[in-house]
């Protein structure tokens, strides 16, 4: 019965993500509910090894019948139990998302799925495709946009606070990989630098697809062409670790993008700047309450979450008041509560709160599988310009 | 059933205080289970309005027979039930805190409450003595002691980096209360400054208690004498409003603490800073993931929470790697977890994690008290110096 | 002849203060020139060891026969001069500073002198006294109040932008002397923590003079009581190296200072912050080109030295674009420059620009003794209040 | 006579580039004296309108005959007097250096150039070649090499602290012309956006050398290849005023480098990382007296200018104790010393101290000018990969 539903603890452990977790939406829900009222977790399959994956299970509350061995079985039986799985989530690595994300897609159930969505676009517009047809919900968990302060930035570029934009320089560079750990059995490293599980280019893939959408999010507008170099910086690595990128926008402005897992002494290194005619934006996840606001005319403001004189869209997202930190955990959940608004209004057949829907889909993952191949292409060709457009009218 | 408990959202929405939030320590309880799952909600008084609190609890899965109107009524009945509460959160103004944890500790029932722990010194001590009398556990939520860098601080003065302490300065200064407030209609600010419900001092009591353990919990030393001023900034405020307190430690160090609510255009304003011989630490709430080291001899370091080298005080309650921030709600939930440990332990006879009885205890709420007293009385008394030592040895 | 003269390098290496350094105003200036066109350094005395004393001189190109070895010498000599030096500057030790000064304005020559003026209050009444009596110019080098966003500052607060001023904090508190330094014969730390050098207090003195100055010039308030400790936290040493103070202001704002030598790992540690009814403003001199103002209602704002937009107080004495900083010795040279635009418009017998009057006179040398002796008898109070205050009326 | 000269104050006035400084090294030279001695300004060309020009020259004292209204009477008459100029500063725009610095070097008088040092690589070559041949020291003002920090970090990679550079990250982006000042009739907007002289790229030349510049000081390679972008983003602008450039440097590193003068709301925008196997080091012109280092393996470190244990490449042109800021000017300064020291070394026949020859010189005006042209092709040929090298063996 629903009410024995544990919630689901999936956005706030984003790391455990070698599992398939599948979740319920409450069937209860308010204006006030957050996350962790929002989901329930009833099955799941949260490792290879079918033994971990049942003992983990249980130490969930999932009920026994519904703790799987493989995806497979898990979307065959979920999807003819009359209390079978609303929504699943796939956390797992980059090559199998797209065979998950199909199998329930087919089945009617709602994905939520980690980026990049697939390992190339043919499989992400297949996808595409599919959800359509079936009318489903497609969340690709793009993040860092469930920052409020990013929401807010978002907001003040609509707003038209910055004129038109000029520049957009996106950075997510972090240091972890700066020596070689998929030689010292470090897992992480290892499917990440194993180009057969993380696509045609890792440091894209994994951490460009994340600063593409990011740029494109805050500023409304499509990368058009790119201008790459992928390289690996360390030694016996087969994998690239580091990429640059210039970028071209849709409205002729124009950016740079730099991805690395080898920026020793980095932590996670995302930071976003926007320029406009009349003043700049800044971003840092490291000081994620903050949002900076450069006029050309008149001092630098910090603006911080919380207040408010903040945009609606910030404020929306916003638990506690200015002063105490929210963290990544909170914007993961933002991102769930909106798509979790989306599902509940698709099934109500109604409209959702429209800012609910700023969520990525599965337009703005192939778009970023796009953005991968685009780039990967460039730095095949000696650093030359490349469309990374797509056309998704119809 | 004990599977179909919902978990308690509370420690994730700490701003709902004005309820009594009775909680069930969920029996399946495993190494890695964080706090959503310590803590079940399955009975609560949510507001004085009767139907108010019963239909908040309603959309907490409350089941109807636990939706209680009075804490009175909850204690009583908790007490009899089969499958009672075991644990209590009071998260009620001031002056109800007394009666309400008399009131379940003397039924055997655990209590985690809110500080300052009661209006006055003889109520803490009065709880003091039913909590050891009955063998209970009384945690406090001086919930700042939570966040990963606050235990790296205590852990790194414990270890000696900093040499002995000479120097301790901390602040608690913010600066919502900068207008008058409550002759605006705004609760909050209307029950902080009416004595009658706030206690002696409302920016000591509220603000000045938090700076004080604080300072007590990294530092591992006592208050043993303040020299004060609390001054009312805000003209037509009933309540002081700001408070300046010179103090001297158990080991001769000094110290200074202020605590505001009138610091115009501050956040929440907590930073403490702490000078041994060989250099000093600083910790600032609002960038709540990094503690700051200065040694005499060498460059400011600035430690990012989850590396791996950081003392296992601070690794035992990271949850996030370096870069993605963690914020309040994880910090508070921290303490949460801690105090579920050790009400296990107890109930199961053993000894928690030695780490885990770093929370607040009703000592600490009691030292709070009379560092309250004290304050008011040099106030009173032209700024001298008066005592703030208790003798707990019994 | 004057043509001939070198300017004097006395602001640019203020670490030179072991000499008596007097300086000539140049007879040549135009709106446009700055301080290392306002003085020609013509004669002085450098040193207490006669050899070095010349030796030094030589390396200025100072002429031989005004290389002098002793102060006394250089004011017969140089009063009877025709060419005799117009201003002379004084960089001794406190227990000098007085018979100094005391012998140039007697002889009808103005005097610049470092701060603490003198090391009692009846001192600096008698040198204030004489100046007024001789009507000569008597600037003290609280050189802090030469940066161009301390004067932002202090404008900020007379335009109201911050409301009625509410509460100060200001801090002096470097980590140097956090050894006993003056036991490895460390010439600094020896004469400041020689009482009889030094004055009654060393801290208050030396650093909480500074503090004190830098308070009153922002917020154009008096300091009117003073609760204070003082405290010798290194073991072994003769003076204090550690105050706190509670200050009463004039209007009935509050606030704290604090002073130290000891504050371990700090670097200067000069830092200010104003709050008001409408917001606050913060400056730290090791970001001296910054100024935050934190108004209630919006965010936070940091001012950059260099804006057009800036009070005209501030661009009055900016030398470079924002984002090119100034330092210290830019600072130092306007407060030089002020006192010589006062010391031409006397010698002329008209006003200079009003703005130019900013500078510290032998008024807040006395203020300052006074606020030394306050302090001290608090600390010898039990921390009681003391009166603050000098009648300067007459 | 050389006693009456007095000293430059061109470097204190960077912003008076309008004219030809010519400057005289002092005959006295101590150890211990700074820029302020070095040069005495005895003769110059401050405006191509002759009256003014001699004006300012007389508020600097310079005697009549030496007033001149043209570089080319200036070298002539300097260069058969008896007391003539030893060395020339040339802070002209940019398309007179090459002819103004050619007629002081073959009348065997050393030259102190502003960058970009020609307008083309030929011409660049062809001063190298004239000062080698007649044995003459041309520095280049590079300046932000002065700054102890910068020096600072050079050291670093020397000794090998951050093990193999892999990528280095440079900007120098400001805000300053994100209108169309040159149409307001803004004089430095309008020589530096009109390409006759300016030269063939205005960001790369202005700035971009800069950036190139600092990015070989402190890493010690060579950038041996670019693909770039150049963008006119400011409507109606006949300049391009953003450069976008990927770098590939001699040993295998990468680099971004940015440059622009539409980054709305930033102030002066220069900053440099610096990534090796071990760790990163990061310095922003704003904060210059820190030097940020992050080993992979602990915590980021603040390295302070003043420090004791820095480098003696850092000491040795340090000022001023660690948290009295130094400035702009003071950086200034200290190149403009080494030069000095460079220039009396090689008129006394000897060396001098190995750190002075840091300074930047006509091979590193050759370098920049080499980058501008490839950038400048690259951009030109859809961003493909240029060659950046110069063969400067000979």
């Amino acid at each position: 019965m629903r009410s024995s539903e544990q919630q689901t603890r999936r956005p706030l452990q984003p790391r455990h993500r070698w599992g398939v977790a599948p979740a319920r939406i409450s069937a209860r829900h308010t204006a006030r509910r957050r996350l962790d009222h929002r989901y329930a977790l009833v099955a799941g399959v949260f490792s290879t090894n079918a033994d971990r994956s049942k003992g983990f299970a249980a130490t969930l509350d999932i009920t026994p019948d519904r703790r799987y061995t493989s995806w497979q079985e898990m979307a065959e039986q979920e999807a003819i139990r009359p209390d079978g799985i609303e929504v699943v989530s796939i956390m797992t690595p980059n090559d199998s998302h797209y065979a998950i994300a199909r199998a329930f897609l087919e089945r009617g159930i709602d994905v939520i799925c980690d980026k990049p969505v697939t390992t190339d676009l043919a499989q992400a517009l297949e996808l595409r495709a599919l959800s359509r047809r079936n009318g489903l919900v497609f969340g690709v968990t793009y993040n860092y946009t469930g920052y409020p302060m990013v929401r807010q930035a978002r907001a003040m570029v609509q707003n038209g606070d910055l004129g038109a934009i000029r520049l957009v320089q996106v950075e997510l560079a972090s240091g972890w990989a700066s020596t070689l750990l998929e030689a010292e059995g470090h897992k992480q490293a290892l499917w990440r630098t194993t180009p057969e599980i993380a696509g045609k280019s890792t440091v894209i893939g994994d951490l460009g697809t994340h600063a593409h959408h990011l740029a494109r999010f805050i500023t409304g507008l499509e990368v058009t062409e790119v201008a790459a170099e992928l390289s690996t910086l360390v030694p016996g690595r087969r994998a690239d670790d580091n990429g640059h990128v210039m970028l071209r926008f849709s409205n002729g402005a124009k950016g740079l993008l730099w991805v690395s897992m080898v920026a020793a002494g980095n932590l996670h290194g995302l930071r976003i700047r926007v320029y406009g005619e009349r003043g700049s934006l800044e971003w840092i996840q490291e000081q994620a309450n903050e949002l900076n606001f450069r006029p050309v005319d008149g001092p630098h403001q910090i603006l911080p979450r919380g207040a408010g004189w903040l945009d609606p869209a910030a404020r929306r997202v916003n638990r506690l008041w200015p002063g105490h930190p929210e963290g990544f955990n909170d914007a993961f959940a933002n991102l769930y509560t909106d798509i979790a608004e989306a599902i509940l209004a698709r099934r109500d057949g109604i409209e959702a709160d429209p800012m609910a829907y700023s969520f990525p889909t599965i337009e703005d993952g192939a778009l970023g599988m796009k953005f991968v191949e685009a780039t990967v292409e460039s730095n095949q060709q000696d650093g030359r310009w490349v469309d990374a457009t797509l056309d998704l009218e119809d």
